[in-house]
Order: structure tokens, then C-alpha cells, then sequence
């Protein structure tokens, strides 16, 4: 019996906002062990990371990311566990991080720099090195850490606060010594922010549909300014959080989910760039790979010991992955959205 | 007898444009020689400069620049001579720079730090120290080394390119081994950068309304992209030169002189800040000191060696600056512009 690995493809590209349409799913046999090649690995899927970069790369326009293909299994990171290896130094049982795609099963060959990587679940869960101890995290890490790199006492604002990025963010702007301010969507979000992560404040956007009452707001939870924003959002929201920085503040520009389906967001006031000689930096993680070492050590410690925690929200079954993606780009998720594939 | 002091206060604070009603021209006594303290220094001024940055203090609003009082002399740098001093440092016909202000003569402390600095005129014309070997060259000087940080080959942008700050980015730039690309505004300015200047090309935004046509024409000149732009006007030149970075690209920005009287003015694609991993910095040359020496030497040895060249636009008599300033907020000047005032 030859076992299916299902698999989701892009269908089309998007004309505005995604949708469930622009993909489909498709059933292959699944590879099998005898078929391996040397140095190749079979692993088998766990948990399937959704995130917002991927939204870019459905569109066929010149971006940082590579455009997805059409009619090819989307990419994205994978936590799974080995099967079968014709590499080394890999064994069947091992736990993998990869970037295996929208898929149940993935061939990989392991011989390719960064492509598999062996990590430990004895003290930080499998689905966490799709988190806080993954991309996320080393991203998180590296804003903060070097375009933000904030002293003790600095004060320290991150948009998309409750999520996977955002909620390593302002842990660990806590862990040194900074005043973490987050702003998230809705009062739900906003409480587990302050309450559960340890943030200093928690705005909800979504309370504050009119320019003026967001800044206000942002303006009471941060009353010495805005030392170091983290961004992952763009539109009113980056709008208030530059009004609100101090002089020679860095913003570490992340992400801009905001404009992601439609019409490019301008910003309002670029002239407060000039005004509060700010440094505004965009920066992409995988093009920074000498911090990884470093940042996943500190982030898996942190972890391990229950000083850095997350949420997760898991959505059940490869079939489920649209729309789970769909609702993450409209802020549905609650922290790390994954796919569980088991 | 008693001479005269002619002096421009500021009347009022403009609302939305600047206009010339927003300047007064008051006559007061001369300070007389006899009525010196110690430590200083009576200054004739020769010329007065005009800077953009003005426009910004003539609000009443939160800025870098402390707002210009109502009913008081308008601040400004200056050059002139010496007349009398009871500072050990500084003796009768001493050429000098200072902020003296809209005026014709000054009474400076010159024990405070940068308050007045004596200038050799061997090589270097007097009236250069407020312009490429003054506060507008060290302000490229800075913008380009420091942010910029050019290497040779590449790709320099620069806008408001035959002014008194542009002039200089694109020949440092050229000295640096780069190739350096203008904006200006006029068929006039834009072949002035390039004849005179040296510049390897340079576009008449005036030319282009339409910002695709603007964007296509800096897209011609610079068939390699943008590795560093030096912002002087914002608005839709920036628009263009931020589609035009290369990845890993940094802005210095210098000035946003297309916002200054009116509306802000949005920045369209702040997307494109993350896209291709920008550096945006925006720096006010005051508050790096540090670099004022180096950078003179090197400005001012260029000067005298004839590889620096500037232009002039000077207006005679102090009655002269208002207007001639209200010229220069429209890019009407050519060049950096003074006001004669002997």
C-alpha cells in the first residue's frame, strides 16, 4: 500500500486579498524509503509553520522573497520527524527542523547547508523551533538586538504584540531591562500581553480607529517616548509609534502585514524621521545567519526555563492550512500559528 | 555718530507658506567698541547666510530646531571681520564664522564653545566658510561618509544636487571613486551639475510630474539602482529614489524641503524600507561635533586645490534676505545662498 502525502499547492496568485481559492489540494504518493538517495533524509511532518512573509511571495512581483511557484507545493518551515536517512548524520526518530512546505511528507537533501537541522525536545517542545526558538524568534531577537539595541531602562514598543515575533520581542526587551509597551488587536490579546507575557502596557489598535486616539493612547502607555519600535504591522499604527519616538530612537521594520493584500499603505509624517534623527532599518533573518547560533541558544534557555513563553494557535490537518493562513493575515491567530499534521 | 544696526526679526509665524510679511526690518544702534565686556568680540558681518532649516524654526511647533522668538533677530550663520574685541583670541580685521544672526554687526561671546571660530581666506574666500567649507559641507560630509558610507563603485544619489549641501555629496562622492547622480529642478541647474560639477548624470524633476515618468528617468540614470541617496526635498523624488535602492542601501536624510511650508507629505511605498533592507537614517550635522574637523580639512583642502567647486547665489543688503529666503524655500537660488552685507 503506498501511503499519501498531501500536499498544498499554489493555484493562483492573488488579485488583492488572498483567498482559500488561491489554493489546492492535491494528493501524491508518498516517497518512499527505498527510494532514497544518498545523502538524502524522509521526514515526516509534524507541524507546518504559517507566516506572514509567505503572503509576499504568492505575488509574482519583485520582492525580497522568491515568488512562489504556481502549481508547486508552497514553502514554508517544517517540524518533523526522520524516517528513513541515507545521510549520516541523521537517524530514523531524530526530530528535524527544515523548510519542508505545505506538505505531509518531504524528501531533503540533508547535505545542503541549512537545510535540516537536528534539534532537542528534551526540554523545549518540537513545535516551539517553528516559534520562539525558530525563525520567529531569531527574528525577534536580531530587531531588537541590533537595529533597536536597547540599553537598560530604554523603553521598547513592538506591534503585533500577542504574536509569534512580537511576543519574543517584548520578553525579551523585559529580560534586559527595558520597558516593554505592546500593541495588539483586541482587549483579549492585550490582557494575555500584560498579563501572561509580563509587557508593561498593551494598546489594542482596534479600539482606536481614528489616528488621533491611537497616538493618544500609545502616548499614555509610553510617557518618556519610544526609544526602540519594533514593527511588524505598518499603516496608523507605525504612524503613531513615529510620532511617538525619541530623539535618535531605531525602528527595526519587520513587517508591514497591514499592507500585504492591497494598496501600499503610505506613511504620513516621513519628515519625523529627519525631525527625531531616527535610524529606520529593514531587516530579512535568513540574511543574517551569524546570529542564529547565538540567538536560538539564548531563546532556547529562556524557554526551557519558563522565563520566555508563547502561545500557539494549531490549526488541525494539512487541509486546514489556507484558511488558517487567510485568518493569520487578518490577525485571527493568538501567537504562533501552526499547522499540525499528525 | 552713531551707526546703525540693521537687523530682520521675525514679525509672525506663517501660516502654511512663508512669506516676506512674516519678516520686519528693524534699525538699532551699532554696539560700540567701548561697551564690551570681557571675553567679547565686536564683528562686522560680510555675508549672512540662508539655510532651509530657518523655514523650521519660523513654527511654533516641536522640532530638532528651537523655534525662532517673535520680535527677535532671525538666527543664521555668519562671516565677517573683527571690528573690536576683548578676547586674547581674537584681534581687530580677524576674519571669523559665527551665528550672528540676520544683522550687520554682532556682539559674540567668544569664550563659549563654537561661538565664533577665526577662518584663513589665503585659499579659501570667506564667504566658502558658510557654504562648501562650512555648516552645508560638513552637513554632506557626514551624510555621505558617516550614513552613506560609500565604496568606490558605487551607485550616489543625491537631490536639490546644485545646492549648497548637493553640490558637495555628488563631488565627494566622485572623489570617493563612486558614481554620483543629481536631482535638480531646471534644464539650467542640471547641466551645471554636470558640466561644472562633474556629476555622471543629473534629472530635471521639474520635468517629470508624473511620478512614473520621474521614476523612468532616475531608472535611466542609475541602470544599477541606488546604493546610497542623500535626501534634501522629500516627497515625490523620494518616492522615486526609494523604488530605485538596491538592496542594503542607506539614506541619509538631510532635509525635506518640499514639506516645509505646507501639508506633510506621505511617503507612498514605506514598504519598500523592508523590502530591500534599507538603512534610513535622518541626522542634524550640530550634534556630530566629532567630525567637524576632519571634515573641514578635507573640505576645505579641496576647495583650495580647485577639486571642490561651488556656486553662489548672493543677494546685496540685509533688506534683501527675506525675500531672498522665501527664493530659496522655492528653489530659486542657484547654488548656496547668501546676502551680502557690505
Amino acid at each position: 500500500m503506498t501511503t499519501t502525502n498531501r500536499q498544498i499547492h499554489l493555484a493562483s496568485r492573488p488579485d488583492g486579498e488572498a483567498s482559500s481559492a488561491n489554493f489546492r489540494l492535491v494528493e501524491a504518493p508518498a516517497p518512499e524509503p527505498a527510494s532514497l538517495a544518498v545523502g538524502q533524509v524522509l521526514v515526516r511532518h509534524h507541524y507546518l509553520s504559517l507566516d506572514p512573509y509567505m503572503r509576499g511571495r504568492m505575488n509574482d512581483a519583485k520582492s525580497y522573497a522568491v515568488p512562489q511557484k504556481l502549481g508547486a507545493v508552497m514553502g514554508g518551515g517544517t517540524v518533523g520527524e526522520v524516517l528513513a536517512s541515507r545521510h549520516p548524520g541523521y537517524q530514523p526518530g531524530d526530530k528535524v527542523v527544515g523548510m519542508g512546505g505545505w506538505q505531509e511528507y518531504a524528501v531533503v537533501d540533508a547535505a545542503q547547508p541549512g537545510a535540516l537541522r537536528k534539534v532537542d525536545t528534551t526540554h523545549v517542545p518540537l513545535s516551539a523551533y517553528l516559534g520562539a526558538v525558530g525563525m520567529p524568534g531569531v527574528t525577534a531577537w536580531y530587531g531588537l538586538m541590533k537595529i533597536c539595541a536597547p540599553v537598560p531602562g530604554a523603553s521598547i514598543a513592538v506591534s503585533a504584540a500577542s504574536g509569534a515575533v512580537g511576543s519574543v520581542v517584548g520578553q525579551l526587551a523585559r529580560a534586559k531591562g527595558c520597558r516593554a509597551v505592546g500593541i495588539a488587536g483586541g482587549p483579549e490579546k492585550c490582557a494575555y500581553v500584560v498579563d501572561e507575557l509580563g509587557f508593561d502596557a498593551c494598546i489594542d489598535y482596534k479600539a482606536h480607529a481614528d489616528p488621533k486616539s491611537l497616538y493618544q493612547a500609545l502616548a499614555d502607555a509610553t510617557p518618556d517616548g519610544i526609544d526602540g519600535y519594533f514593527e511588524n504591522v505598518g499603516g496608523a499604527v507605525l504612524d503613531a509609534a513615529l510620532a511617538r519616538m525619541n530623539a535618535f530612537g531605531r525602528i527595526a521594520m519587520c513587517g508591514m502585514i497591514s499592507g500585504y493584500d492591497g494598496a501600499p499603505i503610505p506613511l504620513a509624517h516621513p519628515a519625523l524621521i529627519l525631525q527625531s534623527r531616527l535610524r529606520v532599518e529593514g531587516f530579512i533573518v535568513s540574511e543574517h545567519m551569524e546570529v542564529w547560533g547565538e540567538a536560538l541558544g539564548e531563546l532556547a534557555g529562556m524557554v526551557a526555563s519558563g522565563r520566555l513563553k508563547y502561545r500557539e494557535s494549531v490549526a488541525q490537518g494539512l487541509e486546514s492550512a489556507p484558511d488558517a493562513f487567510i485568518g493569520l493575515l487578518k490577525g485571527r491567530n493568538f501567537g504562533k500559528q501552526l499547522v499540525k499534521l499528525i
